[in-house]
C-alpha cells in the first residue's frame, strides 16, 4: 500500500524526524510518500496555526493524494483531519486520534506529555472534540522556549522524563503520549524509562493508517462525510476545487 | 466605532444580505465595513469548507482589521472564530457564538433551523465545541436541495417556519435560532408567527460586537489566546505573516 | 431606554457600589432604577441565602418593573434569575450570566475570583446550571473572614490579584470573572496589573441587558418561559400575585 | 422519630393526599406532623413557582422544624432542598431526590410520568442539579390542561398509564417515577398494570428519610453545607433570621 | 425481614467485621444471613479482582438466596451488583451505590478514602459507571502497602483521618465515604473527629437495604432489569443455571 | 505472530463464525488460536450473562495465552476486558472497542445495529463506559425473538440493513457498527447497500490486534494496568491463580 504522509507545517527537518519514524512502522510493501506545507508556520501550537495548517494540509492532499491508499496527518492536533476526511475518498488517519484511540486499547486514562505551555490548549481542545476528555488524565508541558524545534529531544528528554512520571505517579494515567511531531521517536528511546507504555503519535498513525487501508472502508454516500453538495468555488487551485467545490469557477490562487 | 464583518465565503449576494441586516442592528456612530472572501465556496455546509472559510477570513481579517475596533465573522459555524481571537488585537464575534450566548439569555434551551440537512453536523459540532450541547434542544433542517442560496427565504420561508413550530411543540426549544447568513433577515419577518423568541445571526452577532467594544477589554498577554509565540511562517502574506508568525521568511503566495 | 436593577440583598452600600459602576456602563439615553431587596441578608453567599434573595427579588420585580425595558438581577449567583424570566415580559438578564457569556466570547476558558471560600460552592452549581462547567478553568476565593462587605476591594485587593495571576498561570484561565458585586469596579482598576482581561459582572450585565432591549425580542407564548398557566395563589402581595398566580385569592403578605 | 413534612404549596387537599400515602410508609413509632405552605400557589410546575414554594418551606422549617429528627420536602422539584439542608441541623429529603436515589438502586434508566406538558422543563433541570441527567430515559407528560388538581389521578390514570407503558417500550426505562404530590398513591394503585417498578415521590421520601434518621449523622461543621456564615438579616421574620441570619436585624416581615 | 449479605471475596475476617457493624443498622425483626466467597482473593482493589468477585457474589446468590427479601453486595465497587439485579427476583444493595446515594442525600460532593493507590481507579471507574462522577470532589488513598487487611484501621487510622481531612479542606467535600469493607466501622469511631459526615458503606447498604424491602417492588417484566430471556448454558453450576440460563444443558462444575 | 481469539459464550458454531471471519482479516504470519468458553451461556445480552462470560475469559486466557502475542475478547461488550488487560502481560483487544476506535477515525457518530432489544442496554453502558456516548448515534435493534443465533445474518438480514439505513437517515450516523459475534461478516456481505461504511467487531478486533502487536508495547510496571498487587487466592484454578493471585492458597475449583 501507499502513504502519503502530510506535515502541515513548513519545517522540512521535522518531516525528516517523521518520516525517519514513520519508516520503522511500515510493514513489507508499504510506500511513504511524504509532503511538506508548502505554506504555514514552523510548527503549530495555536488555534491560529492549525487552522493555517489544515489548509495547507488540503491543498497538499489534494494536489498529491491520487495512487495513494490513505493520508496521514503528521501534527499533534490534527489539522485539518475531519476536513479531509469529507473531501478524499480514501482514509485520512491523525496523528492525535491515532494517539489516543491506541491508548484506550492500552490503560484507561492517558496523560499527554507536550512541548510548551501554549500548546496545552490546543491538545485540551482536540482531544474534547473527539469526545475524549474523560479519558484524559493531564496534559503537562516544558516551561521553557524552545532552543530548536529540531533538537527538542536531546535538549528536553530528561525534563519530557520528569513530567511523564509526574502524570503516572500524581494524576493516574496508564498510558502516555508524547506528543508533537518533534517528538517523534522520543517514545521508543526512553520506554525503558517510564512505568508505563510511551505513544509515539507518527508510529501509532502509521499502524492505524496500515489498519484503515486492511479494512478497506468503502467512501461513504450518506451521512456527514460523504463528498460535500457541489456549489461553487472561486481561489482554490484546481487540485482543491475539484475537491471541494466541484465546479470550479476560478483558479486564480488566493 | 468601526466593525470589520467579514463574510467568510464567495457570495457577494450574501454579502449584501448581511449587510442589509447588519446595519438595522448599528447604533449611531458605528461604521460597517464589509468584506468577502477573496476565495473560497459558495457557502458553508462542511467541515472541510468551514476550514477554507476561517483561512479566508485569517487573510481578509489581516488585510482589512486594521482601524477597526471589533471584527464579526458572518458565517454560522465560526470559521476561524477562535484563529482570529489569537491573533487580532481587537474583540471578534462570531454569528453563532453570538446567537447561542444570546439564546441561553432568553430561555433554557435553544433550536436552531438549519437549511440543509448537510449542515446539521457541521453546526453539532461547532455548539459542543462551545460546551453548549446540553442547552442545544434539537436543530432542524431543510430537506431539499437549495435551488438559489440568495432566495432561500422567499422559497422556503414557510417550510422554515414549520421546522421552528415542531422545534418548540415537540423538542423543547425556548428560543429558536434561525440559522446561516443566508437566512439573514428571516427571524425578524416571521417572527410573529412564531409562540418563542426567534434569533437572527447576524443581529445578535452585531449587537454582541458592539457591546463587547464597549467593554474595552485590553489584550491578553497570558493564557491561551495572548499573541502566539514567534516563529518562521512561509507563503502566508504580508498581513497575516505579521500576524501568525511575527518573522516572514517568505511571501510567496500559496 | 429604563433598566431595573435589583440588589437581591438588604445592603445599600453594595446597591451604590453597584450603581456607581453600573452608571459608567449605560449609553446615552439609558436610564436606572435601582432596588434594594427589602428583606434578606446581607450579601449572599449560599444556597439558602440565594433562596431568599430570590424571592425577594420577585417582589422588587414584580412591584416595579413597570415602564422599564430590561430588569438586572444584581447579585452573583443570579438569584431568582430563571424564575423573573417566566413571570416578566421584558428580559432579565443576571451578573453571572453575562459575564460567563461575556468570557466565553473572549477566551475558552475563564477562572472566576471570588470573595469567600463558602462562596465557590454555590458559584460552581450556578455555573453548572448554565451548562458551562466545561469552560471554567478553576474557582479561586479568600479564605480570610470579610471585616467589612463594602470595603473588601481596597482591603483585600492585592490579594485578590494575586488569586488572578494564579489562575491564569496555573488553572488555564483565558479570561477572569471578579465575582460579586461587592467587587463591582475592581476589574477596571486592576485591569492593567492582570495578563487576561478581568470581567466585573455588574458591567457585563449592564452591557448585556442594554444588548438585549436592542434585540426587542417578542415575549414566548410557548416553551417553558411562557408565562406561568394560570392557578390560584395566596399570600403573594398584589403585584407578584398578579404575575404568578394570576388569579389572586388572597393578599395576606406572608 | 418525628418527621416534619412540608407541602410547599397552599393546597391542603393536596396536604391531605400527601399524608394519606405517606402514613402507609411510617415505622412503628414514626410520627409525621404535616404543614402546608401559607404563601404560594396551588401547585408548582414552574421554576417561579418553585422558588417561592423554597421560600414559603423555609419560613414552615424555620417555625417548625424543632423536636422533629427530619424533614421532607414534599412537592416535586424539590423546592427549597439545599437551601433547607444548609440551615437546618437535622436530616432535609425531597420527594424527588429521594425518588431518584431510590429509581438509581432498581435500575440503570428511569423515566418520569409528569402530569402537564409545561411541567418538564422544572423537571428536567432538577435532575440535571442533581447530576443524574444520565440516567434519565425520558420525562412524559399528560398534554391537557388539569380540571382539578386534587382529582388528577381519577381523570387521567389510564392516560398517565399509557404513558408510562410507552416509557418502557419506547424510552428504555427500567424504573418508573410517578411525578408530583398530586400523584401521591397513583404508584401504588397501578403497580400491577406496569411492567417494571413504579415510584411514588412521598412513598420513597419517607422511607429515605427514616433512613437517614437511622445512620443519624452529625451536622456538618465544615463543607458547604456547614451553618452559614453569620451576617446581618432583615425581614425574614424572627424564625427564619435566627436560622439564616443569626443575627436579626429586623423583624418586618415582607 | 431476612437479609442476605455476600462478602465477594474469601477474607472470612472481612465478613465478620462487616458483619459486627451490619448488626449495629438492622432494625427489629430483621435477619442477616453472612455469606462469604468460596473462591476468589483476599480483598477486592482492582477490575480482574472485581469480574473474579462479581462472579464468585453471583454462585453465592444463585445458591443462598432463597427465602430472603433482599441481597447486600458488600465490597466496594459492587462487585456483580447489577448482574445480580438482572437475575434475582429480590432487591439488591451495593455497598458502594448505597453510600453514594446516601451521602447525595446529605450534601453536594463526597470524598471517597481508599485503602490503597491502586483500588482508587477501579472506585473512579465505579462510580462513574453511576453516572456521578460530577459528584465526586475526590478520592484519597493511603500510599503504602497494608500490612494486615484485618488491621488496617487500627495501624492507619490517624492517617485515614487526615486524608479525610484534607478532601474537606482542599477538594470540597460536604460528605466523606470511608470505603471500603475493612474500614466497616471506622466511620461511627471518627465520625466526632471530622468536620463533615463520614459514611460508612455497610451501614448505609443495610439502611437501604431495609427501604428497598419495605418499598415492595414488583419484580420487573419489562425493561432491561427483567429475568433475562432463556437460553442454554454449561457448567454454571445447578442453582446459577436456574437463574442465568433458564435451560441448564450441564452441570459440570467450570 | 499468534493470537488467541476467545469466544466468551459457549457456542461452537459461533466460534466456527468468528474464526471464519477472522481469518479474513490475518496478514501473512498471524495464527490464530481459537478458544471457546468451558462454561456460561449461548450468547451474551445482558449484564449477568457479560459478568459470567467475563469471568469465563479469564479462565479461557489465563490457561491458554502462554505464547501468543495478544488476545482477542470476540464478544460485542467486551466482557472481561478490562480485567484481562490488568493481568495479561500482552495486549487485549475487545471487539466493541476495536469497531468504536476503527468507527471514531472513519466518521463522527456511529449507530450500533444489534440483534435483540435486549443487548441495547449492555451495549449502552459498555459504550458508556469507554466514554463514547457523545460519539453515540443510536443503536437499533432486531425486535423478534432470535429463532437460532447461527442463521441470524440469513434470516435477519434484511431487516438489519433497514435498520442500518435509518441509522443513518434518522440518527446521523457517519458509520455502522453491526454489532454481536453472531453477525460476523455480515458488515462484508451487505457493505454495498449501506450509504456509509459499515463495521464489523472481528475484522476491527483482528486489525487493531495486529496493531497492537506491532507496537510492542512495555507491560506496565505502573498505573492502574500494572499486574494486580499480590494477595491470597482460592479456588481460582491454578492458571488464573497464578495471574490474579500470585499465592495461590487452594485450588478447589468453585
Amino acid at each position: 500500500m501507499k502513504l502519503l504522509v502530510i506535515n502541515p507545517n513548513i519545517s522540512t527537518d521535522v518531516t525528516r524526524l517523521i518520516e525517519a519514524e514513520a519508516r520503522r512502522s511500515t510493514r513489507p510493501g508499504t510506500e511513504l510518500t511524504m509532503a511538506t506545507a508548502p505554506f504555514g508556520v514552523a510548527y503549530i501550537e495555536t488555534r491560529a496555526e492549525s487552522q493555517v495548517g489544515g489548509y495547507a494540509a488540503m491543498q497538499v492532499a489534494a494536489e498529491a493524494h491520487a495512487d495513494h491508499d490513505a493520508v496521514v496527518v503528521a501534527a499533534f492536533g490534527d489539522p485539518g483531519l475531519a476536513a479531509l476526511r469529507e473531501i478524499l475518498p480514501i482514509p485520512v488517519v491523525g496523528m492525535t486520534e491515532a494517539a489516543l484511540v491506541t491508548a484506550c486499547q492500552q490503560g484507561s486514562r492517558f496523560s499527554v506529555i507536550a512541548i510548551s505551555q501554549r500548546i496545552q490548549a490546543w491538545y485540551r481542545e482536540t482531544i474534547a472534540g473527539y469526545g475524549l476528555s474523560d479519558r484524559l488524565a493531564s496534559i503537562r508541558a516544558l516551561d521553557e522556549p524552545l532552543a530548536h524545534i529540531g533538537r527538542v529531544q536531546e535538549d528536553q528528554g530528561d525534563r519530557l522524563v520528569a513530567l511523564a512520571e509526574r502524570a503516572v505517579a500524581d494524576d493516574g494515567a496508564d498510558v502516555l503520549i508524547l506528543a508533537g511531531a518533534p517528538l517523534a521517536g522520543l517514545a521508543r528511546s526512553v520506554a525503558h524509562r517510564l512505568p508505563v507504555p510511551a505513544l509515539d503519535g507518527v508510529t501509532c498513525a502509521l499502524h492505524q493508517a496500515q489498519a484503515m487501508v486492511d479494512l478497506a472502508p468503502t467512501a461513504p454516500r450518506g451521512g456527514s462525510f460523504a463528498v460535500p453538495p457541489s456549489k461553487d468555488c472561486q481561489g482554490l487551485g484546481e487540485a482543491l476545487s475539484r475537491l471541494v467545490g466541484r465546479q470550479p469557477l476560478a483558479t486564480t490562487q488566493a
